[in-house]
């Protein structure tokens, strides 16, 4: 599947937000005296993970050396979506040192935590798609770096699930509370939330999971079942919802339990700790 | 040691962008129909952690409702470098429902973000600390974060390093080799830099140290080198340079390797891990 | 219904930018000099449109004179979706009368820009709600006053659509030719897009319609047809297509022909007229 | 008259703020699937509007574009003041099909918002200019618009009025009631304010434009007054202000009294319908 | 004359990016550890110039230490305009002492530096009132800095010419190269600005000086006339020249060359100086 | 000694700004009917200081010109740092007369303000370099102008102290108060602050002098002492305190001073003068 980009002017306010947080108001104060403005450099951005990793966050590198300088050239030789080895090249950029010097970490911050939730997205997705399960992620993401989370998890295999508040309608646990019972907090919305959107509704119990089915629930989210509940909860949602309901998993999904869950019968897994929990990716900047 | 907290003024930027990326320019539509203007709740927050979490970011979960909401009260339990055991509760809110639900998600990713780095970070203290050596955070953050990982940082009992490019003199890899050799570099700034700063050299070698240690960096820092290494290094280092010379070790660090590295001698061991690959510690919000 | 409010932060953005515009960075130079910083007043806000009109933005209203100064108290009579008479009194506000002053026309324009589109919804509303049918809006909006202007369609009680390109899946006429047919369309995008999206797809012709039934479209638009076109359209999806399609009409709906589109079988009229060809209703606020 | 173009420099802000809310976070869902980041498409904009269009934004449509992608290309045809029939195109654009699709609709709302209030204008130059009187506008206008809104004035022959509160001196009602009466009003902040500005005081009665007379206001407002009121109005003011006194008409301006108005014998009518209740003039972009 | 305060929703902006100037995105790392978060302080701010000054400011000094802290009280013993002697105290302030020492740089920078212009302002003034002569400021201001050194002007006792380009119409040497001399400029332009604005024209011989008479310019400006060329000019404009004619003289104007001008019959003296040249007046913030 | 210049996306915030300022939301309406968008001028801007200017402030004058127009070129002659003559040529400029006319005062503000503090601070630095005493600057800027005062500084010679609170650590006298004396202040902070970081201590007395060099200050600043105790206390701390401590002066220092104080064994002398009262640079563009 063919990537969709992130455009510069869609993150152009958070890159310079990271740059302006690394060069303060006053600069690079090590560069500044030891690198004269005329000095230009060649460099290699390369991985330096022993294991490899997906590849995430090319574009939004070559946004921050675009910001920074005009004179900065970029030679790309892998692209997002990769996977590459350990001392791999990625890309080869040019231009005047001092700048290079000053974009090299922020530029790097954002590879290497974009290709760290690539990675980790991608081993799950390992797992799940022999089960033709999808792994999608969730609104558990950093502050301010979900499009570019969001992003990174579709680079490593991943699906994105609704992007915030605003674009899905997710009842949940407290919704249901608020509401008094998922039957009436999926009768209160339906017919006044946008037509195009689905309504899902999260189910912790076969109570509430009969109810979901009952009030036509578009897609149904079984939250923090075990493994066998989860199953016997997808056999009965395949005899008794409408045809197409979706079944999603989610709640403390790991590594370790991804498989199983996956044979429980669910259409789609979510999974907070592609986004909240990966480690970075080891990229690296080197002078030649 | 006390913890100097984050002013509302300095964050709220971070807040608005993070409350706004998940609200869009829609809000939340799943409450919209769900939940009356007037209906009002008591939530809690509490950690879901099952090995416990250090309490950080307690201030920005108050930050984040306060921005939705005037009408939100504010209950605290716990402060910000408490360790919190599994189930335990470190704050209770009240407030219009839709207020609290619509505020939800982003706290919690603060909050949730900033305890696993300060959890993960005391790990590295707790080793530390019987050799009297620092653990220190790096510039390797997230895009836009460094204000609250660093703060996350010092909550779990780590050192804060120089915050960016304009507070601090490091000389790195790529700049030894800009400059044309440790002697040079360190040459090339002496007596331009502010008179305030230190001046602080990457070295990766016993030649580069040599040099470094002639020049009178204030500060060495030995980069990626095997333990033996550094216990050489820091011992020419407290024979020859000057009295007060502070030695870092950086490059790599793991919890497994972390006590080799402080028996080698060093005063500071920087570690890039306890930033950009905490793991979140997991914290829920539930309603009453 | 209970329409949603727009909270003070979702929108004070607009109203700083709506403020300085009309301040720019000189301020009130008529007041300045004719009017003492100690000066009180009173003042009422009306209605002048002589044939009444649908309230819509007293929240905005607040927030403007709020934002200006502190010290204006504000006493609300009527509500948002009222029906206001000509001459009838909406809201009391007293305070400095220089910044009354200030905010007078900034206020009033946010009022009456957002009245204006409350009651000429109405209007269709009037029409459409006899057989049932819904009136929505659609993303022909003014550039930056989206979020108000689909808030004043609800006031007048009309139906929001997608707020964006991001909350929704619509299918257009460009992207039909971008993509070869209605047909590769839907198949391109199913099972790509989050999975709480319904597919919505324009059609103009019967040719397309089948393929938008075969390929089970969760919604079909009806574009630019004649109502017998649409009569016969609406019969076919009732009778061929999935239990549950929603029928939309779009296209030039006007005042004059909504009544035929209602009675030909379609579920919801989408018409831009309401957000970009709504005349202001007539606010004023007077000094006593 | 040549009309003098907005820079970008001067509506970017907007324009970005315009696109973002499009857009959103998450971009456009529909098109990311559907077409590849590689297909290029060509199109073309067009009047839709039965009975033409006085054309307005064609810049604006371009830096829209500009700003969605560097790839685009664009070849005008028309120009802004241009008359524009049915169906005649307006400018060709070619370039990324998906960002075409992706600037589309926030480039429509531009120029069909401007061209109506343009087009609007121009119903009411032509009856004024026969008589040698100037259509001005208001500060009746959208929140955030106020710049594009003043320019389609002047795109259908209109003249700008003071463009805030900033940047012309004129007492209105509630400034005469504030100061105690028009006299005390003027002789309040004659000398006062910038040297470089005229006094324009509003008047609703006989007794209101002697004293105005008397301080030797330098442009009169009558406001609304009916047109034989302002005819005596009119002539009281030629016999006895200062020679080149102005004399401005307002108030519930319609295209069906302003002939009579311009008969009364005033300079200028003002007129806040041209800005507040233009009907957008209908315009579409189309795909090859 | 009573000074028209700056409202704080007009200047925060400024007064965040001043805070943020010197907080940097890291805070103040000296009080960090020095300070307890919970002791608190009172402090006084006086004057410390030997001389004396004229207060500006005071209002803009509040708000820095309210956006950093809300625990901060304030007790005002002077106000903006005032006369302050050498050690004379002008407020006192108490509150987290953190905060004030954060505060009291910003705070200061903003006082000494409006407190500057208005004492050298007040010179100028003190000179000039005598013969009935307005003391004007100019556009030539500090970036950014415009709307404080106005206001700086007139609590000086200064007169505000305009703010802009926007507010008022000055044709000046380079319009006249442009537009081929002040003849056609002025008939260029004469019916086309917006009708609440006056004509000025800058002329710098007795032949631009014709033009300008002939063409009715509203305000005739004397560029850098020696003071005997002035005062031929002013008897040329009293008895040619439409009765109301002002007269402005600018160029190089200093305290020893104003008296002279005052004398040669013009009305109003426009002074760069003012705003581009004035020393600090000196301020500082003492803990008791 | 080279000098690092300020790259664009440093400073293009401020830049936006000022010109915001000067064009406000409605731009240059003397220019707007003087001057055709396609009459096209050339310029020159040049130094009017009849004893001559530190240029300062090139790149930021070709910055406010690209910001407004991509048609305007920029012709070289002088580089910032230089010694230029009354009447000498510094840059020359083409492009759209009606560009050049807006960005005029804006770019001329910027470089008379920064060649004014640059050729104030030459004047020190040319008595001071001769004792190979260093002029340092101070946080004493004007309002969000710090970056560019503190490059204009550097471009008469001088040198930088910290930028802020954020990236030095300098006890001062109201930190020595909150902290109970020198001693206490500098054992509160030893150890916790960043390790790149000096230690810098303001004494008024003999008595702190004496604490400073007991607690190892790493600089010692002489505040507002007379230049005789300046010389005792210098011979102090070269006989007394570790080796390499630096010795400042600071307080009331003037050109009249400075002499006396360089002679007085200090390392570095602190004016707040040079940014706080340097009077403006003259500077003018003038068509040809």
């Amino acid at each position: 599947m063919e990537l969709q980009k992130i455009e510069k002017f869609e993150i152009i306010g958070l890159i310079r937000e990271a740059i302006n947080e690394d060069m303060g108001g006053y600069g690079d104060i090590t560069s500044r005296w030891l690198v004269s403005n005329k000095k230009n450099a060649a460099a290699s951005v390369l991985c330096k993970q022993s294991d490899g990793a997906i590849l995430s966050g090319l574009d939004i590198l070559q946004y921050v050396f675009e910001e920074i300088s005009s004179k900065i050239s970029f030679d790309r030789i892998k692209k997002d979506g990769d996977f590459i080895n350990d001392k791999e090249v990625v890309c080869r950029i040019a231009g005047p040192a001092a700048s290079i010097l000053a974009g090299e970490r922020t530029a790097l911050n954002f590879i290497q935590h974009m290709s760290g939730i690539a990675t980790y997205t991608y081993r799950f997705v390992s797992v799940a798609s022999k089960y033709n399960v999808k792994i999608a992620d969730t609104r558990k993401t950093k502050p301010g770096l979900r499009r570019i989370e969001k992003y990174a998890v579709s680079c490593g295999g991943g699906f994105n699930h609704r992007f915030g508040l605003f674009d899905g309608v997710l009842i949940k646990d407290n919704h249901v509370i608020a509401a008094g019972g998922v039957k009436k907090a999926i009768s209160a919305i339906r017919g006044k939330i946008p037509h195009g959107l689905k309504i899902e509704v999260e189910v912790k119990t076969f109570k509430e999971l009969k109810e979901a089915i009952t009030e036509q629930a578009d897609i149904i989210m079984l939250d923090n079942m075990k493994t066998s509940e989860m199953k016997k909860a997808a056999e009965i949602i395949r005899n008794k919802a409408v045809s197409d309901c979706i079944i999603e998993a989610s709640g403390g999904v790991t590594l370790e339990s991804v498989e199983e869950i996956c044979k429980s019968g669910v259409d789609i897994i979510s999974a907070g700790c592609i986004t909240h929990s990966a480690a970075a990716a080891d990229f690296s900047l080197e002078f030649k």
